[in-house]
């Protein structure tokens, strides 16, 4: 990745700078606008056309009416008691945890969560247990505080919990206590693959036998398509050792910037203190508390139509379009497929010529802690229009099979997927 | 402060904490509306009446009709580039800063930019500069990251810049770089006095000279009730060491949760890495944007006759009902009144007997990283009702006369101010 210039304006600036600091890659473009530009399969940004502006504007009516001196004051450091109760009584319903208000976080999104989990577990060089692959935000949340991870692979029923029981002995036999294991239970991202009911209490046992924690990202439980919902790690440890953390981004507008993090309360305490933002985006949690009650069912149930028919014409597509020995999951719910094409095959290569060619996609190294995946690509189905999936999958393709000719193992057959979820 | 008890549910909890979560306070109860239930000259809170909420609201739905795809939308990770112009255009108005995109982070609050930047230059045990007194979000914050402050004292001139160059010396010879200067400009927090403008251009050579930056807090400066407005640092320093963080709590809305840091763009570039929190508060930036070119200025307006009457109630009532011998500063702006009391004064134990009789103060030593001011308070005059103000003073200035009975130097006398900024 390419390095921020060493020569800065202040005078004795790499003196100055933190260790969180003194290495880091130039800032991501971060704009969904730019993805819009093109057809886009490299985020994780919800469907455009889907985000509700209308309801949100009418709830930002009626709460600011009601509660308006409130909605625009400083707020309390665990977040707005209005929207805690609202998220514990859909968490209840909706994933069968069982909280009380003492055990939630309102954070700026998923992301501020894992951040401050990471402060308050992690000193420069401490160990993380981590998927492979994994979300990329998670590698760089890892790096960003000098956290050393150590990689478990994801097979077809998630995380590999034979190899993570390894990895948990060597780290033992090494004198290392690891800080925290980090799963995405649910249509893991980037491989959309869900950790199976008897994974799950395995990594619990794990996480218990070994002292550490788990921290369960579940960003996409609401959103699943087909198959057979299951308990979220939290709610299934006994013991308090898991710390789960979710989103609004995904169900109801990720410009709301609201997610939320559930964990013992001398966990919750202690973030508190260590989260100095003065409350989490108070009107908002306003709008949110009075647009989920009404409005979140129907929304998920929309969406949910949206992302199935979008995940099934990629599927279609990619059956279509793949160069043979090309392999990807099928996820039941989510945003992401994840493919692997034939060794040799190098998609960071590829994304400069899909670009050129107006689509793009997320390659496989920025979802390992150790570069890993040349040949492997993550695609999100999730913000591309129905019309553009086809046409996008074929120019991947296209590029592919090119790739493969130069690499002198070309085919123009077709495709059987070895892999699923 | 009281710890937060060690006994924790998940098993090896302590073992597995950071040494930034090691040894923390309890959260602090950040409640407004627990203060509304008293006379509160506790906290920095904008005065509840004034909030706009039925401006926010109109538009709010301004802003969803023509954007609302994007406001609910994954933002820009420096921040909404329509708020960025509008920021831009108001601080080169108003406080003569010339800055452009690159210059600009958004942020949640001003609390979350000091948070990035102590991450961005301050490693465990790394050395600060800070005004003693000081804001209490800072001692805070330099807690959270294992800072070292050295502690600068406020005059009437604001940071006493011979003593700023006494303790820069000293930390030379003792082979000690501090990572920065932190410095409240306007009507500083929580003394209500501001630094001059000669102190300034001295606090910037000496930053300089030393090697330095200058962290620039100036939540305040729009709301100057008399006095000339002096140029910020960030505007007089042309080498490019001051980071200049600002936010709209005070001028529009608290509960918009939006502040910004103007820096050089090798800083900013650095800090939109480290802040991954996904863009600020996406739907609030649009609002706000829409809400500021039409809104600010009658707003501001309004704001400083509110507190400027609310300063002059206060003042007056300090002057009827302080023990002899007790001195407060005149801030020409901003929130704060700051109380010193004759040595013996126990402000500390002076606030529950407050609280009981319904009035609430912030005692001096939670301004300070050393815990001095033990006779010292800080009056906010932003949120007490302009009737509330000469009742709470006189409850609290009878506690004091009892205070000082005790210690057996009473006087029922009046009190001369000899300390003004």
């Amino acid at each position: 990745m390419a390095q921020v210039p060493t020569t800065a304006s202040p005078p004795n600036l790499q003196e100055l700078l933190s260790r969180r600091a003194s290495d880091l890659p130039a800032p991501r473009i971060g704009d969904p606008r730019k993805s819009a530009e093109l057809i886009s399969f490299f985020a994780g940004f919800p469907d455009p056309g889907s985000l509700p502006a209308d309801e949100v504007a009418a709830a930002t009516v009626r709460a600011l009416a009601k509660d308006g001196q409130w909605a625009l004051q400083y707020g309390n450091g665990t977040g707005y008691p209005g929207l805690v109760d609202v998220l514990l009584a859909k968490l209840k319903r909706d994933q069968g945890i069982e909280a009380g208000r003492e055990n939630v976080l309102i954070t700026a999104g998923g992301s501020q969560a894992m951040g401050l989990v990471l402060d308050a577990f992690v000193d420069w060089g401490d160990t993380v247990i981590t998927e492979a692959p994994t979300w990329m935000g998670a590698v760089r949340a890892f790096a960003n505080v000098g956290a050393k991870p150590v990689a478990i692979p994801v097979d077809d029923e998630g995380t590999d919990t034979d190899a993570l029981e390894r990895e948990l002995g060597r780290l033992r036999d090494e004198g290392i206590q690891p800080k925290l294991i980090y799963v995405i239970s649910n249509f893991q991202n980037p491989s959309g693959i869900s950790t199976s009911l008897a994974r799950r209490q395995r990594i619990i046992a794990l996480a218990r036998q070994y002292g550490t924690l788990v921290l369960e990202d579940d960003a996409y439980s609401d959103l699943r398509y087909s198959g057979e919902r299951i308990p979220p790690l939290y709610a299934l440890d006994e013991g308090g050792s898991t710390m789960y953390l979710g989103t609004f981004s995904k169900i109801m507008g990720a410009g709301m910037r609201l997610g939320w993090l559930i964990a013992d309360p001398e966990i919750i305490k202690r973030l508190a203190v260590l989260k100095i933002d003065g409350g989490t985006n108070v009107f908002g949690s306003h709008v949110a508390a009075e647009w989920l009650p009404e409005h979140l069912d129907a929304h998920v149930a929309r969406l949910k139509a949206i992302y199935q028919r979008r995940r099934d014409l990629m599927l279609q597509a990619l059956e279509r379009h793949m160069p043979e020995g090309t392999t990807w999951t099928r996820p039941d719910g989510g945003f992401f497929i994840w493919v692997t094409f034939a060794e040799g095959i190098d998609t960071t290569r590829m994304l400069p010529q899909a670009r050129e060619r107006g689509v793009e996609f997320l390659p496989g190294p920025t979802c390992y802690v150790d570069g890993r995946g040349q040949n492997q690509l993550r695609l999100s189905f999730s913000f591309a229009a129905d019309e553009q999936i086809e046409p996008g999958i074929r120019i991947i393709g296209e590029i592919a099979k090119g790739e493969l000719l130069e690499a002198g193992r070309g085919s123009r057959g077709g495709s059987r997927s070895t892999r699923s979820s």
